[in-house]
């Protein structure tokens, strides 16, 4: 697309005006597919420049989810986008065309498939790797029912080196059922993939006895029948093809997939093609399908990383529209801190599971090549590996966002905290994450760590007692977590070096008569606003204690504070069930200091929170500076 | 062993007698390593013959720890046993032998490599799939310290089957950093395996044509500098070795290691030959090693599957020294209330991850063979996959230990409780497990599910209630989990038809006068039992309330018994931080309800519990009748 037109205006897209369901993209003519790619495109572009989201994955499959829609028919066949952040063509074309000018605002339509959101949404995703267990679900039932549906899974290359989608894999070839898996292979998951997987994908095998088996495979691919002749044509197409389909092939074949591939992902025709053969097909297929992030979009061809998810930019240039106010992220400050630590501790190693930019962690790996290691899409064998460094004497920093770290639970239980090791967890987007929404938000994380024995975990209240933790985990020997919010600081003057806090000690940031405020993290700021507005506009005296520790918990401090006050708000941005202010009110009863006590707990309900600012979510929830305030009022029994 | 001398007494073990450490082992002779392996073998069932243990997996790599023994120096090498229930005779050859008798007793050895045991144990293991993970981390942290150590996971070809396996392989061929993977294949993981994997790993390719690649592939293979001559030579030893090494080592070349094999795993001349070389390759190496599960005591061959993990036994015979009692096992009353409703709701589906004798579901399998799945060591896979059929309308019953629950953390929270999906899982081994200890006690479910929204989550008093549970989890429409203990039920007579139970209503099962016990699951009827001993003994009434559910708690009832009693106590087999509890807790302060009360929490403290009986672990918390009795008198201030 070399003339792009960016202005909005239902004028610009007649094809998607008339597009209400996938069935209408069966009637289109070849030439009017290509058409309806470029519409795609540009409406893509022109929505995401305004407010944000996931542009260069979904720019890479529009010509794919038009073959798609082309071949199958989603009123009775599954499709099940991987991660989801792809998936814009399909919902555009989903009878959410006019809606799509709401994507990721409150109320608006998600940034992901949700079951909820429309029929043709089969299964919501958001974190990665789930698309061939889900689909070989739907195979198993339809099988049952014996209506021959296709299930088709898409997925990327990046997602495709996290074990869930092995194990899909593995099981899918297993069972033998009618499937699909369509990899999208870019070469790409966030950031550059890592991973044998990866360079296998890409290998062009040169040595000559490579050659020599060429005629041979080809010979034995033209005996299969039916499929063999299109097989052998399919791998004679295009430069090269046929080296590249010797070597992936024969990993998707050693588990009993047939392969096909690789396919053009840009040439719809080609899709269709391959597609109508795979329709035949009545055991497992993967379809490779090679595309490009960011397709059709110079800016995003360019620098897809950046464009993976990206906030609002000149569609014209790409140039992101608002610059970030000078203050740093916490990501930054995570990022720099540790940094200046491995400056002095060589011992220190950072692991990212394919987020080196999202985690902070892409200037360790630019200072430290060596400490730096990205494992790729792999939670779980992040943090084994984690402890497999520790076991040795280093200081492991596994800088995984919150709500990643959930794919390693058992790890964290059974690999670190029960061997004690030395290992340290740095959650990033730790609480409500904005416009990613329900998927994404960190907010388990208080609950689904804090019962595990031997962890250390702490949750600052800016970004200079970030920095403050981050230095008291790795200083801490044994396992530790640090868990901090998206978006950036309030501005707090870092230390120069970072003073190690005393490990289950919080601090008593105002005092007061009529009754306190137990925070933790991002919340404690917003406590002290409503306790000096408190003061200011009600005259009540109420004190803020920043919590630091979830475990251990300031249990001396908080037990003087339950014997002064009788009116107790504790405050956190976590499920209320079984997070900070659960701990605290163990605390209470396990030293029989309940009586006489009224406590409020403020935190996320027992729901899933949906997308939206971070700050329309606070609000509505009632976890801002507004909502404590009238909390502690009630609780103080004083009329607003 | 065809002469099997069962009778113990150290005059039987002259050579276990002497080795205290694995350097002894190295200079031994040929022939001696054929006596020790005798030795081991006797040592190993005499012992587990009398306690029980993990007999089958042990015996299956005798010649393969001795191999290792031989070629590597552990006292600087590294050695990871993936799951490490076959590391009995390690375990022997490390200083253990004199202790050995203790295996799996409480204050003995545990039946699972621990670093806190030995030095030689450089990895606590219990759950599947680590080993490759955990053995990297080792290996890049000896190529920062320069020192070269050869590190070295053994991991079976079950548990290969689980994604973390591949996670862990994929990123070691992509680093490329000197490190050993030992596959043990034996073609079992507890039961038969399953998968794709496990059918090409044992395939016999046949198509002519992989004949005419054969020689060009050993010419290829020649051409590799070093190791492509043995390379070649081991191909050609045995029968059929060619075709096996073929395929197997397609996969494993895909991901960058170096395949060797397969290999005897009973011959140890031949697997310190490949040791031997293995040591000289400075990237990652994959060791294909055919074992026999069982391996020289043939009633463990002959049904690998029983003596995979079995009770006392005779030795000379293989039977089962102390039969069961008449009462039926909690696993027994799922699987047959299970296998009830699907005969009359075809909707209904039953999935392991490789454990259908474990979880009950192995009657299920029998009879409705079309609707029983076994998805491998793949428990995030079966939970997704579960969602999946779920969103076509079938009622998929996931069957998972709740220690191996863990891994699926995210996939409960993510795929099934977001999305509000009907699946229904059913939590084995909840509570103190015993013997297995610290890595398998289920005792942290309750803190990490109660917390995730929409999720309906019960814990049955008896095996009676257990099948009412069952019922209604998969009358519920919508994500519900029950969790029961390990063991034999209290002989509670089942109804005909398993009845409904109310959604988070539980039953006041005592009434009183002086303090209420709120007790949860397997702790409900030893309260009773408490309450009736405080009743005679002390002349208490204390009431006693079956909360039944965890999630949804049954609110009112605990608030009205909150307004009558001042005491209260509350019972859990869970860890107190977050548990059954803490959400007692939380309602109490979110109704208001704290003021005047005295509330005192049994559970499991903020520490691993290891290993034990049952019994004997419940009477060290305090979790049996006397600690409840105890707990309630000093509650009521009464001296005992």
């Amino acid at each position: 697309m070399n003339n792009n037109d960016f202005s909005c205006g239902c004028g610009k897209y007649p094809l998607l005006q008339k597009i209400k369901n996938p069935a209408q993209v069966k009637e289109l003519t070849a030439e009017e597919q290509v058409l309806l790619a470029n519409e795609l495109r540009q409406c893509i572009i022109n929505t995401v420049s305004k407010g944000g989201g996931h542009l260069a994955p979904s720019l890479g499959v529009v010509e794919l989810t038009i073959a798609l829609f082309k071949s199958f028919d989603f009123d009775r066949d599954r499709l099940v986008w991987d991660v989801g952040h792809q998936a814009y063509a399909h919902k555009i074309l989903t009878g959410r065309y006019e809606k799509f000018h709401t994507l990721r605002h409150k109320e608006g339509i998600s940034g992901f498939p949700r079951m909820s959101e429309s029929p043709y949404d089969h299964f919501g995703v958001g974190h990665s790797s789930t698309s061939i267990s889900a689909a070989l679900g739907m195979a198993v039932a339809s099988d049952l029912d014996g209506d021959g549906r296709n299930c088709v899974a898409v997925i990327g290359d990046g997602s495709m080196t996290a074990g869930q989608a092995f194990e899909g894999l593995n099981q899918a070839g297993g069972m033998n059922r009618k499937m699909v898996v369509v990899l999208n292979d870019n070469e790409m998951s966030i950031s550059t993939n890592v991973g044998a997987l990866s360079a296998f994908l890409s290998r062009k095998l040169s040595h000559p006895i490579i050659n020599r088996f060429k005629k041979d495979f080809e010979s034995l691919l033209k005996q299969i029948p039916k499929i063999g002749d299109d097989l052998a044509l399919y791998a004679k197409r295009g430069e090269d093809s046929f080296k590249s389909f010797f070597t992936p092939g024969m990993l998707f074949e050693s588990l009993d997939f047939t392969y096909l591939g690789p396919i053009n992902g840009h040439n719809i025709a080609d899709l269709v093609d391959v597609f109508e053969q795979v329709k035949k097909i009545d055991s497992p297929v993967l379809v490779h399908v090679l595309t490009t992030k960011g397709k059709g979009y110079a800016p995003a061809e360019d620098n897809p990383t950046y464009f993976h998810g990206v906030g609002s930019f000149e569609p014209e240039t790409g140039r992101a529209k608002k610059f970030k106010g000078g203050l740093p992220s916490y990501t930054e400050v995570f990022g720099k801190t540790l940094c200046k630590l491995a400056a002095k501790d060589e011992k220190i190693i950072a692991i990212t599971a394919a987020m080196p930019e999202g985690t902070g962690t892409n200037s360790f790996r630019e200072q430290f090549p060596d400490r730096f290691v990205d494992v790729g899409i792999c939670e779980q064998h992040a943090v084994t590996f984690a402890a497999g460094l520790a076991t040795m004497g280093y200081k492991p920093a596994v800088a995984i966002y919150s709500t990643f770290l959930q794919r390693s639970y058992d790890q964290v239980v059974h690999d670190v905290c029960l061997q004690n090791l030395n290992v340290n967890f740095f959650l990033d987007r730790g609480g409500l994450v904005g416009a990613d929404g329900a998927t994404h938000h960190g907010v388990f994380d208080m609950s689904y760590l804090r019962h595990i024995p031997h962890l250390v975990f702490m949750a600052p209240k800016d970004e200079s007692e970030l920095a403050r933790m981050v230095a008291t985990a790795i200083d801490f020997n044994g396992p530790a977590a640090v868990r901090y919010p998206r978006g950036v600081g309030i501005g707090a003057v870092l230390e120069e070096n970072p003073s190690i806090l005393e490990i289950g000690e919080g601090e008593l940031l105002r005092d007061g008569f009529d009754g306190a405020i137990i925070a933790i993290g991002s919340r404690v700021w917003p406590a002290v606003e409503a306790v000096e507005e408190l003061d200011e506009e009600h005259g009540k005296a109420v004190a803020v204690f920043n919590a630091r520790f979830i475990k251990p918990l300031p249990e001396k401090q908080i037990l003087d504070l339950a014997s002064r006050f009788k009116k107790i708000l504790i405050v956190e941005e976590n499920a209320k069930a079984g997070g900070f202010s659960s701990a605290v009110l163990e605390v209470l009863a396990d030293n029989d200091a309940l009586a006489g006590l009224t406590v409020k707990r403020l935190g996320i309900p027992d729901e899933f929170i949906e997308h939206g600012t971070q700050q329309e979510l606070r609000t509505e929830i009632g976890l801002d500076t507004a909502g404590m305030k009238k909390a502690m009022l009630e609780l103080l029994g004083e009329d607003q």
